[in-house]
Formats: structure tokens, sequence, C-alpha cells
């Protein structure tokens, strides 16, 4: 940490801070420049955090210099990890796709969706049992129905199964019957959820708040990591800007950003992001070329009768160019494509 | 709903939404303009919100003209309502002053914070016993012998409490302590703990999410009202922009602006907005000139030794200010403080 | 400015910063902490911002920690400043309001606008005669044509006129009519344009960009100071956010910032940063409560008629509560309006 | 246009939006629903524009269903563009690497940089000469100076010259050595400025405003089509948003929306968006994979002793991997690098 003083503190006010940082079991080293004097913290930075500090006599600022988040950082595990999610690695060897609808609505849609996405080169499942709506009067999902069918799919497909948890107390039912639970960008800041995900022992999605910075999405990933979980993969899905051409705006910076920061895989929805069935496309190719660990996207063989967010699923004549871009980008990045990982393994 | 057609939309493309409209139960009104085509639609919206109209071929863009609540709507409940808590009453007759500690640390603290809050004129104690942290390093809250702290002081000082609720299954928890359930701003859009405090029959107060449009913070309380309870108060708390200097950024206009769109009570939190004890005062005169029904503040008897938000907090010298300021300003704004109301009651 | 090492800096990469900041001719002081060392500079600023520190071998983050701009800057000047426009005060000790139409449309609705501003108390006479319009086709404003009006006018009412310049080949013309030169929001970095008004020799309203930080505000205030023209109100107009229920979101914290950063007058804009009638007068008192100097406000005869911005206009009946708002808040907040301290002169 | 009547909107109300639409020349169309009564109205928008709907009663809201540029839309223009400068074309065919030199320092740096750009497939060359600073004490470019300097480097390597241009009283000067003129973000609404350089008849590169929406940045290049110059390309350079790891967001999705909406090419900067030069290869291939006409980025022989930006600036290092990327990437999205394209003329 770092203290800048003001230009009209005292030596006294300084001499006050070098105490009771001493008194906290940390040293303070003071620079006197010409205009501020600047007192370096050495210590405890969760001690020091306590105090407060920017409350005292003449100082102006006071200065993070260490990343907040420990466990899912880069600083102390250099080498990026590979999540394996029934067998699917994600992680920087791999591009992988996730696919499937976005809500489990019928056996035969979510079969339907299952087949479409396998036929794109998926090799993860995707689809909502719990749907979190921004209205009380939309679709909220079929629930533990909507697992079921999940798990019927997965063995007459044979994808493993990604799906979203709303509530820390349905961890353990949603976890009973899927290979990697979501937290979506809603829930990113709901602390009772992360820490019920951190202790089920399933790997966990965890979907940027469309508020979060880069450092609060890493904060939010502690919180699971603390618990004893790191099988975690990131999910960059556009944050809140003032532009209302799409939904949100896809932040692909975010990508290379928390891949430099983090150990975890980084991984991209361009469905939810962009809002738009012509964006998907283009934005998985954006993602795969940043360097992005993998994508989940939305498909439905009816979007037109879809009960959830119809408007952005890929369709049948969507699949062939999907595949292609899943085949032909992923090279060029030094990466392969999960299904050919599959294949050889 | 209206659906704009695009300029190279057909006769056969308008011809098959008006169909598909009708086959939902609904009405299509055609306006042919020069350029573009308008089809106004009458009947069920939920109905047509499901229906994929934006993929539908010639149209251009589906904007909705009515509001998607109901139950917080002025629409139809033209009267602006008051909540009241403990006897307290929050709504268009009263400023109310909520004060006390960011959060629960001991009995002694929070009784001195009590106190200080009852010497500006609060009517409403605040205090944490469950803390939503950024980091899973920072104190997250005595829990259950927070609340019991709350409870005594209750006891003493004779201000009812409101104390957040961070998980939908410690609902009934809190409310056996509280007199109102607070749900902050990272749990804006956790659906299942707005249900869990529809249901639970106490007030909630409902913190504006960071990243929530005014729109989708009315939709957050009509998830509470739907559950049959209509005892909320909207509390403004900033808003997540480019702008560093403050925490967040208050948005007063919000205040008007919720006000004239719904009939419940709004209130402001000037501490947690600018993350600043020298903001304090001045946006809480500022919130209360634009119209707010009500503040709710930090208070301290030691901010240095605060293990939550210390800098923010109000400290002794402030109160007689902030006394002030609740006596002077609700009057030019043909309010009365809640003080004072409950004085002559 | 403080250089933060990356855990794995060397102590040679250390010694290489510490060189490279001697050669231009500053000292460095190393702080090593235990999993970071920092370093703090001392010298000239500017000189070390040219140096790619950032790129250099182990840096992982630069930290600037005194303030960019030095003219406008309260640290050297701690006593805030007022501006006088012909005549008429806009400092620390009063309340001022400048209010006339959005754009000059002929004589005879300037006239009238003018007398409704100086009816509700308005000392200032604003409306403008070059006009930027987000859209060609829209109206832009009457020129030289409108500067004559606003000058007759003056002469009529007695009203100092602020009018807006938006390039700056017109800055002298326009000095010419005008008793003080406002800058719009999208002109808040055209620097050409900022470096002529700053040394035309008459006050200058400076609004902020509606992308601007505080601190880019500032700095271009300085654009404007370092030409020799300190004669500077900064004026809040709201800033662009995800909010669509307003144009743009009133920044009213800004205001106690700005002023403590700056020994300048802020002043604030309630009727562009809503965009709406009916929120003129609530920011208005906002505004006032959180201690703007002034505030500046479209007022409008026939607002159905206008060429510009009608729907946020003030209309008669607005006036009298717009005198009382003018007349009761100042003095809570220890300010006269502008209009007593005239009558009193 | 579409007005949307409020639920207690009366018969009357209706009439008298019907009469004033009849009296501007328009037809109005009305459409009774459960809950609220919409108008459509056809004729001459900018004429409807003018009046204050909004302000009538019983009016709920106010929408406009066309887009408010013309020339520039692709409505009017289906195929999209392809603009030529000095004989290198920017369009749907190609994608175009623009590079040299943040700002112009000396004939060598820029001679170097010119090569460096060359040698990574570069068939325009940037640099500044007048340079928008944030900061008054920022180097502000060497002006005419820089101007001959660019000129001499186009004769040594044949690279035509796009350089900024921030003054509208520059334009001339500027255009008489530039093969095309940049308008920065911050001059994204200088209209002043738009005029200018849409009456000089050279092609325009026109920065989006780091806060202008997509649609407004369509607006600026109406300004510039206006006066009769329709060959503009927009480049994307990110946005603000509350994410501070980066400089700005890079909004990816803006290139095929805008694609989309107009006929104009659209190109990204890797380099200012992101403000860092870890993220310019990785930005670069997003920009490229998402359909983007070509990239402007930043490359400096000696970054550490840059006047501006140096940060950003890729170094030699770098210019290996960049030349592939401009080699492999286009075929994906069925583009050639517009090196070959020159190549096979």
């Amino acid at each position: 940490m770092v203290i800048v003083m003001g230009p009209d503190a005292t030596q006294g006010d300084v001499q006050a801070i070098v105490e009771i940082i001493g008194t906290a079991g940390g040293d303070a080293f003071v620079s006197r420049g010409v205009s501020r004097t600047i007192i370096g913290l050495v210590g405890d930075v969760a001690q020091f955090s306590a105090l407060d500090l920017r409350g005292m006599r003449g100082v102006a600022d006071v200065m993070r210099v260490t990343a907040p988040y420990k466990l899912v950082s880069r600083d102390n595990h250099p080498e990026r990890s590979t999540v394996r999610v029934g067998g699917v690695p994600i992680g920087p060897g791999t591009v992988t796709l996730i696919a499937g609808p976005c809500a489990v609505e019928t056996p035969q849609q979510t079969l339907e969706a299952a087949e479409m996405a396998k036929a794109a080169g998926a090799t993860l499942l995707r689809g909502g049992a719990y749907k979190p709506r921004t209205s009380p009067y939309a679709f909220q999902g079929l629930g533990e129905a909507g697992l079921r069918i999940l798990a019927d799919v997965r063995e007459q497909t044979g994808l493993p199964v990604v799906t979203e948890v709303v509530d820390a107390h349905d961890v353990e039912l949603v976890a009973s019957y899927a290979d990697m639970l979501q937290v979506g960008t809603r829930n990113a800041q709901n602390f009772a959820l992360l820490q019920a995900v951190g202790g089920i022992g399933k790997p966990v999605m965890l979907k940027r708040g469309m508020n979060a910075t880069i450092e609060e999405w890493l904060m939010a990933a502690e919180y699971i990591a603390q618990r004893g979980n790191l099988d975690i993969v990131l999910c960059e899905r556009g944050i809140r800007t003032f532009e209302t051409a799409t939904r949100n705006t896809l932040d692909v910076s975010a990508v290379p950003v928390a891949q430099r920061l983090s150990h975890l895989p980084v991984i991209v929805d361009p469905s939810h992001s962009g809002g738009r069935r012509d964006l998907v496309l283009p934005l998985t190719r954006a993602a795969i070329a940043v360097g992005a660990d993998g994508v989940i996207i939305d498909v439905h063989p009816n979007p037109e009768q879809a009960l959830c967010d119809g408007p952005q699923a890929l369709v049948d004549d969507d699949l062939r160019e999907l595949a292609r871009v899943m085949r032909d980008f992923p090279p060029l990045v030094g990466k392969n494509p999960a299904g050919d990982v599959l294949a050889s393994a």
C-alpha cells in the first residue's frame, strides 16, 4: 500500500501514520517529494485496510499496489490451468465449444438442440433449468424436471452438462445432475451462492457481472477458490455501457487481461453479450481470435417458439459456419478445437 | 407493442405478422408510412414477448410501450404509498432518517452509534449483521449474534431495526429480529432472495442495483410485490459510471423519476454512493431537496476502528449539522421530518 | 509518481529505473515490501511521463500522485474564486441564476424569455446563437444575427449575456457581443477552442464533457487558464451512463468534489442533464442544496414552437416556483441569491 | 414516429395530436389498445421533431422509428462502399493495415516507423503532426513541420499519409499534405471541423467518439457526407466504460453493427482502445476476425523515447507476428490483405 500525503501535511501527520502502521505490525517507508510526501507500507495489507487511513489528518490518497486475490492469481501460479468437465478440457491448449438451448423446455427440444450443438463441434451441452429473469412474469425454467431432461440428453448424446444454479440451497441438487455449475451474471456478487458452489466439488463456470470490473470478477472467483474449489472457468459475457444497439458490450480485451492476471481459463458468451443472432458468429470469431479458451453459444431448433432469448439462438442454417469457425480459427492462435483433442485421446 | 418493419419489408411480411399475432390472440393495426410500415399490437404482451418477432422476415425493430411492472406501477395506484416500519412512516409526507453503523461490531459500538443516530433525528436504526463484501478476506459480519445486538439496542433506544439479508434461506431468521429487511445492491437481481422477502410479511428496503436501470429496479420490486408484499421502500444508492472520484455516482434524478413511475417511497443512501465522509452531508441535502422520502446514513463512534466502510461514516462532529439539515430542509419541499411526526402523534 | 514493481522484478530491474530517473533529473526512493518493491519518484513529473516507465522490465504499475493541473487547482489557491460577469458575481457567496432560451429564434421570443428569466430571479441571460446539434438536419442557430438579438435584449433588460461559441475562429466575434463565453459539452476537449477562449479576456463557462472525469474537466479548464484567463466557471451538466430514463445522469457529487479540487466556481445545468421539464425544478433544488454556486436554466415563452430542446424549457407556470427555490434554498447553504447581492450593492 | 399515449389520455388528447400532425403536413394513424393508445405518424420527421409532442397532454412517450441519417445509411445504398486513399482500397474486399508513429517527432523516427509499418504489411502511413492532448503541458505535435516530414517519408516509402486535423481552420493546410484526414475521438462532435473536412475533397477517417453511440457516430459521418464528401472511413477506437484495466473498452460488436447500418468501411484502432502494447496483437486479431475492413496501429522504433503514447506502440519484435496476423486472418473472413491487392494490381 502507498499513502500519498496532501500538500499541507505536517511532519506530525506523517509521524502519526508511521506510528499507527508500526502498531499494526507493519513498516512505513517515507519518501519526501517536492510537493508531496509518499509513505510506502510493508506488511499485512488486510490489517491496514481495516484502519481508516484515508480519514487520518494530512492523507490525500491511499493506493493499493497488490492484487486483493491470491488463489486465482497468476502471480502465485504462473502456468495457466486446464479445467476438466466430464473429461472435456477447457484451458490454454484448446477452444472448447459449449452449446445448447438457453432454457430447457421439452425433452425433444433439448435433444434436438444437443444434436445441433454436437454437429457444430460442441463437446459440452449447455441448458438452463433455473432461469433468472428480469420479469417475474417471464418463464422461470422447469427446475428439477429440467435437470432430469438434461441428464437424459447427456446419456443420449454423450455430452457432459453445464447448467445454472441461482440459489445457494439448490447447489447440492443441481450438482447431483450437472457436470459443471454455472453462476450467472446477476449472481456474480451473490456471495452465499459463490461459497456454496465453492464447497460442492464440481467445476464452476463464473460469468462476469455485467457491472463488474475484471478485478471484482477475479475476487468473485476467489470466493469460490477459498472454499477449496479451483476448477473455475471465467466467462466474459458483456458489460453494461451506454451503447444500446447491443444488449451489452462484449469486452474482448477482458480475455487477455484476465488470462494475464489469473491462471484460470477464460471463455466467452457471444450469444448473451450481443443479444442478436446476427452478431453471434462474428463475436465467436473475435473471441477465438483474441485468445479465448472456449465459447458458449445458444442454439435452438425452433427459436420462434423459444420460451427464453429466442432472438439470439443460432439455427440450423448457422451450424455449418459455426463448425467452420471452430475448425479454422483455433489453429491460428496455437490451439486445438476441443473436439479434436477428444478424438485423438 | 409496436413493430417497425424495415424499408424492404414486403406486403407478405406484414401479413405474416398480422397472422401470428392473431393466432396469439391479439390484434394488429397496420400503419403504412412513406418509408416504413408500423404495426401496433393489442393484447397480452407477455404472450407476444415469447414470439421471436424480431426474428421474423422484414422486422426492423420491436418496441414495448407499456411498463413491464404492474403492482408497483403508479399507473394502477396513482396515490403515493406510505410504508410503516415499527410504526415509523416512510412516504410522501415525511423525510425519515435511518442511521447507524455500517456493520454491527460490538454491543457498545452499536449502542453508541444508535444514540448518535437518535441525536441527529433518526427514527430507525440501521446496522449490518450479514455483510456482502467484495473480498472473501474482509469482515463478513457477526451473523445471528449481530441480530441479537440489534434487538437489544432497539430495546434500549426504542429505534426499530433495518438490517440486510443476503441469502434466501436466512430470511426467516433475520425477519424474526428485524423490523425491516434490506436487500443490497449486489442482490438486486438475486431473484430467489427477492421472492423470499416477498413472502415474509415484513417491510423491505430494496437498494437499486449499481448497474440497474430504473425500470429494472422497479422490476425487482415487482418480484417482491408479486409474492404479496407491497411494503417496499426503494433506495437509490449510486450507479456505476466511468467517474472514479466517487465510489459510485449518486443518481438524484432517479428519485423523482421513480416516484413518478411507482407509488412506492424512494429514499437515498448518501454514504455508500459517495463512499467519502465529506460528501455525506452535501448529498443528504441534495437528496432531501430533490424530494427523497428519507435518507439512510452510516454513523460510527470510532470510524478509525470500524471493520467496514469506516471512511464514509459520520462522526460526532457531523451530527449537529445532520440534525440541522433534517430539520430545515424538509419543510422547503413540503415534508415533515419523521421525528416530528412521531413526536406529534 | 510511484512505480510498483512486479513480484518477479529483479534487483537489476529496480536499479535500471533508479538510473533512468536519475538521468531525467529526478530522485528515486526504493521501498522493499514482502511481495512488492515500490519506487517513489521525486522531480519533474512531466519529464517522467515522457519515459516509457510502464514498458520497462519488472514494472507492474505506474501511479501518479499529484494532480496534473496547477493553475485551477485549489492546492495552490486555497480560497475559492468569484468570477464577475458584467458585474454579476458567480462564486462561493452566492447562487446565481442564469436563464433564457436554449436557442435565440426571434427578437420577441428572446425578449419574452429574458423577462421570464428576470421574473424568476435571473441576473444573467443565456441564449444560443450557435447551436451544436447531433443532426446536420437540425436548426443550427442564427449565428451573428442571434448575437445581435442578444445584445439588444441585454440593452432592454440589463441582463449580461452568456452565449456559446463552437469554433475557435468565431471566438473574437462572439466575444464582441457576449459578456461570458460558453464552451459546450461536445467541445470540452476541443483544445483549439479552449486555447482561443483562454486568450480573449472574457469570462468563460466550461461545461463538463458528458464523458469527462472530473479530472479531465479540470484539465480542460487548465487549457483555458494556461492562456492567461482564470475567469472560468465550471458547469456540471450530466454525464453519460447506461440509464436511459434521463438524457444524461446529473452528477451532483461532482459539485463538492470539483469545489474541493479547484478554486473555480461550479454551477449546474438542470435543463440539459435531465432533458425533461418535470425534472428541472427538483434538480435545481438538489443543485443548490449540494452547494452549487449557480444554475443555468432553459425558459421559453412557447416551448411547443421552440426550434431546440422545447421539451425541457420551463414555462410561465413554473416561474413562481423557480423564484421561490432561488429565494428559500440559498440561505440554507450559507449563500445569498445573486439578485439580493446586486440589490444590496 | 410513434406516439404512445398514457393510460389516462382522453379522446380529446388523441384528437389534439391528430390535428397538430395534420397542420404539420403529416398523417396520424390511431391504434387503440387495451391500456394504451398508439399513434403512428407518417410524413416529414424533421418537421415533427420541432413540435413539443412530448409536452402535449396525455403523451407518455415519443419513439423514432427511422434512422436520422440518410446519406451514410445502408437503407439507401445497400452495397458496401470502398474508399480509396492514394490508390489504396479500404472496403469490404480487403483488410488494410495503416501503421506508423503516434506522433511525428523527427524525420528519422518517422522514416524508421514507416519502414517498420511497411515490413508488417502496411499500405498506408499514419502519424500525427497535431496532437490533441488531455494536458496542456504535454507535447502537442510539430504542426506543419510534422506534415512536411510525413510528405518526405511518403516520397521515400511510397506510403500514402493519414494524419489528424484538430481545427476547422487547419483543414486546408493539412489536406495539402495528407492523403486522408483523420478526425479524432475528442472531435467526434466538433461539427465545425466535420463540416470543414466534408468540404475539402479528401478521404476522411472518422474515429468514434469515446462516448458516442453507434447512431451518433453515423450522425457525425452524416455531417461530413452532407457537405458532399462520401469518402469516409469509420474507425472504432474503444468507448468509455467503468472498466479501468484498459484505457477504453474496444467495442468489437460495433464493427458488424455499423457495417449493417451504413455502407461505409469500418476499421479498428487496437492501439488507442487498449492503451497497452500487450493487447495490440490480440485486439488486432479480434478486429479482423469480427470483420473489420482494416486496422490502424502505432509502431515506434524507440517507444521508451516516444513523446506520445509510447507504452502502446508495437516494437520491432512484434512486427513478424503482426505480419503473420495480417496474412493469415483475412482469408478466414473472405478478405484479402490490402497489400496483396496492390501487389496483384
